[in-house]
């Protein structure tokens, strides 16, 4: 407050600017394009009759809506909370992340309407619970690349990221699942790498040289990381309802919520062991706790829904907690010294390794398939193999997911790049360096907490 | 601590005698009306044998459990943490939270009972999946209008208000639902306008002159406002399936989530525009995120099952983040000076008028149905046309929207104003107007924390 | 600081050690023995087809899911956070409930898979969602079991006391369940006896004499209340889910969830009942709300799935608050007094005494079984009367089931001693008697905030 910089961070006319124009966008493309598909509409019932369907209990609404529910809670409580750890950043850990998801989700269904479900007859995009599964997964992908920027950047600048994240997260997954048929039902590719790479590239192009003025922000005190563990346990407990999401019916939503299950508990166990190592005398870190306990299901998302095997799981996960605890301790910091890239909360670590190693296990896995292993029923069931896609085979499936593996790095570098160039300009509000992480630029003033003055006065003194 | 009024808090004996024998009567009662109904009861096998029903996924406990576990959530949760938003008032905001729904509950099972599932035969009550769910919505009218007298009353006055309050909510419910056939899957009407006018009413009748002897504590502190969003988000993201748990099977719960999952995120975006915009700075309010971002759950709660259509949806939820939160910040402060209606958490811009609205917006939805849209079987089925209403039109229909908007405002007003005469009775050992906001009032002493203290101790100064 | 012991509580060699070389085991005996079942394997479309089912929705994903994902948040969140009122241990209760249960679960599927689902044909374990939902279970034996040693005990211990405690509980419940017959869907006996009386047992092996040396650590602050409460309402919210979610597909499922939601709104009222009682002025103590409440849970486990009626489970709920809240007041005292048992969250009152009263009741409820009421076809059906079994009767199998409540009491009583002798051994880095309670032992320091600080200064002075 002292020595305050003539940067304006005031959005008093930017902020509502963005959101009320681009609802009303929203409204007019939803008005002109969105529809409900045939389970939502209220033709439903002749659609019953007309296609011999015996009970309401075969609407996708049943197969997937329990699990839509888990995903929006890894959203909005998950990403949300795992971000509150910043001892004075709370609020803009979970407001902002709000905002982004309620846009994003809403320009999702747009995006990826255009690409995935544009009905031929009428034109319009016709959209039910596994639009909404989507919406939110490409809403994830945004969400990542905040953690990346997290506190430094403006609620404007988040609008705008977002909108680009989402477009270009469309784009590449058409490109990933559509042309290249490359299968990745948790998106280890598609979300993770993507949204990760974005995020940090973007961190690259915003780098601050003086960040250390905002340096005695960073961290946390002992009940934000009480907080952050609530996004972190939702994170983890509901993760295998995230890689079976929008698997198929049946043995493929069954298979992929077992694997995640299963790798995720192996990385708690490595994480917690790497841990205490790395500290002389044993002691546990919770940033690793929170963060790279979660490696696991990033890492299995592309193969959750293969015959992976309960012990492949394992494996993945016991590589992912060390590696992504590893990276905490030796990569956060070596990329902030000599790669200028800062990354708030380590989606390094959480995001972009285990979501590289996730595509690259699945496209191992892929080539390794088998008619003896899945049937053969089960193979092309698996991995799709049906109308112009016959006569692949699972060898030339695993080229085909190592292809998209590098699509969704090569749009997470470049978009973030292209995107982190927009966000530079001296026009979004964003704090100055020494007023990062805190939330008294964006939010209306609580009285400060004795606790927050006294460390303040300590500093002082 | 200085200046106590001679106002008795203890509730030592009435605290203990209501619930106890509340409880018994309870037992009695569930003894001689309830029993299972045919899908909850070992019988299910024969009945399933009889109907020719061909396999256990049929049990109406898969179409609905899944919600009512997320509706549980909202009302527990939910409800409890959103109020917990006060520097000194957490323990009381969930406690007497699960207080009243805890004794809710079983009360509006008995009342919902006589009233919908009476079974002619044998004189029970038979209760099922959707009975609890009914059980809870009931609940959530009750819960609203603790939002209004949050901090004002004693445990055994809000237990007195539950009892009324689930009374007259049955009552309510019968006549909106089965005699005038107003359709309100999400309770629009039923649950948020009369829960709301119901509580208003009371504050209005226990309005305290003297309440800035506790002005201090009316306000909350950076955790608190932390906790509070745990209970925002767990509303706003189970929302869809608040308003879908009771529609119909099929099409009916699944448009019912999507159109409240559109409608919610819209209002996200126009609630932090409005707060912006309502500062100086453009900083924002957490007091209208949150609260404001939920109201557009509440104002397409009566239309969600009906083909609102996906922008249909997005124009509600743009509208109530801007009157909602507009209402905070000036419909709030004008009740409280010139209506002598003081209102804690605010229900009238999140409850109140998104209710209304929501009403309003039903009976247009409903009035301007059509074949075209529905399909002749999607019409009949959407708004149950059947057996005594085969020759019911949509226009019709439309009125009688409109009038299920009156009886739910009558209800709460009229009901509010009696249950408001009853609680002003010296008797109920409600606080003095000088520690209003304060657990200490009804719970144990926890040493005071530092931050606390120092509150005091600076006041002192 | 000041007095430090010369205790070493270094475990930077133990804890990664076991962690890796646990986890290494998991990995090999997974690859030996597990596989998926027929439910989750790329054959079902063959499986399918062979046993004529018509839909994927048949699959036993969609009768459970929902459910394990309830359970899932209780064992993670629920007794994570129900343990974070401690003022300085919410790192060591949600850290290392985390660590157990990712452990466990492991160790849990090999072993129950060893007891129930060895597939004859070809040796190996095969696993599904229902096995997913027991290896949950049986880790919630080992966490009930934590509570009573919360604070006192390593991270190595825990892990030591896990393995032990996940190989006696698939013994017992063999055992109980398939040897002796006893039905017990909710695990009264199987999880909450067993897991009380194997946490007393060894708390009681490792007591303390020196304990008030930490006793100043031993208490809540405001905002740990509040977190525990998190964890108290989750667990409230989803036991219904647990009780039914391994019950019979069907009207045994949705009979479990109405008798355990009616239990728990009951077991609230008289919890609050008696806490106001308890005091001189009538005041409400956290410790009753965030235990006690959910006694009424644990005691319906067992009957959850039979005729209990309506009313039944309402008295049970109401038994089991008044029981629970006296035990907090009066045993839970007495217990560390005369019988050196220090059970730091009251596991007693919250596990063992209801999980007795649900065996109990459940042998009742089983003995008074008849035709009549629960009819012909759905009497063999609930109590599984058939292959071996078929000429069992009710009364008897309220034998059976008083034959499986003392079993799980042995095997609690008896384990717990056993391996309260392996935890005495002076290697495993527990805390020295006035380091107790204090996540600094084994977690990196977080500059402790002021509150504790000044808590500290105010001790000094």
């Amino acid at each position: 407050q002292t020595d305050k910089t003539p940067k304006n961070t005031n959005v008093r006319i930017s902020l509502p600017a963005v959101c009320c124009i681009w609802q009303i966008a929203m409204i007019i493309l939803f008005g002109i394009f969105i529809r409900y598909n045939e389970e939502s509409d209220a033709h439903w019932i002749d659609h019953k009759t007309s296609n011999n369907i015996s009970s309401n209990i075969e609407n996708d609404f049943y197969f997937r809506y329990p699990s839509f529910q888990d995903v929006h809670v890894m959203i909005f409580v998950g990403f949300g909370f795992l971000m509150t750890f910043l001892k004075r950043y709370s609020f803009g850990a979970i407001g902002f992340n709000f905002l982004i998801a309620g846009f994003g989700l809403q320009w999702a269904l747009l995006m990826q309407g255009w690409f995935h479900s544009l009905d031929p007859m009428d034109g319009k995009i016709k959209i039910g619970v596994e639009s909404m599964i989507n919406a939110d997964f490409c809403v994830a992908s945004c969400l990542i690349a905040y953690g990346a920027v997290l506190g430094k950047v403006s609620p404007v600048q988040l609008m705008v990221m977002t909108l680009f994240g989402v477009t270009l997260y469309a784009v590449e997954e058409y490109i990933i699942l559509s042309l290249i048929h490359a299968r990745d039902a948790g998106g280890s590719m598609v979300i993770h790498t993507f949204g990760a790479y974005y995020g940090l590239s973007i961190s690259w192009m915003l780098y601050r040289p003086n960040l250390d003025q905002s340096k005695h922000r960073i961290g946390s005190v002992y009940h934000s990381d009480v907080f952050a563990m609530i996004g972190t346990l939702f994170l983890w407990m509901f993760w295998p309802s995230f890689n079976s999401a929008i698997a198929d019916h049946g043995d493929g939503q069954h298979r992929a919520a077992i694997n995640t299950y299963l790798s995720l508990a192996a990385t708690v166990l490595t994480t917690i062991a790497i841990s205490s190592l790395s500290q002389k005398t044993g002691k546990l870190d919770m940033v690793h706790i929170q963060n790279a306990t979660l490696a696991g299901g990033v890492a299995v998302g592309t193969a959750a829904e293969f015959m992976l095997m309960p012990y492949g799981s394992l494996i993945v996960g016991f590589c992912c907690g060390i590696i992504s605890t590893l990276g905490y301790i030796y990569i956060t910091p070596f990329m902030e010294k000599y790669l200028k890239i800062h990354d708030t909360c380590g989606i390094h670590n959480l995001h972009a390794m285990p979501g590289v190693i996730g595509g690259i296990v699945g496209a191992i896995t892929a080539a390794a398939a088998s008619e003896e292993v899945y049937g053969k029923e089960g193979l092309i069931n698996t991995f799709d193999f049906m109308k112009e896609w016959k006569y692949m085979v699972p060898t030339r499936q695993g080229g085909h997911q190592a292809a998209g593996l590098c699509v969704a790095l090569c749009f997470g570098i470049g978009g973030g790049i292209i995107v982190g160039c927009i966000l530079r300009l001296p026009i979004w509000g964003d704090a100055p360096d020494n007023s990062c992480f805190d939330d008294e630029v964006y939010w209306e003033n609580n009285p400060p907490t004795v606790e927050y003055n006294n460390h303040m006065r300590n500093k002082a003194v």
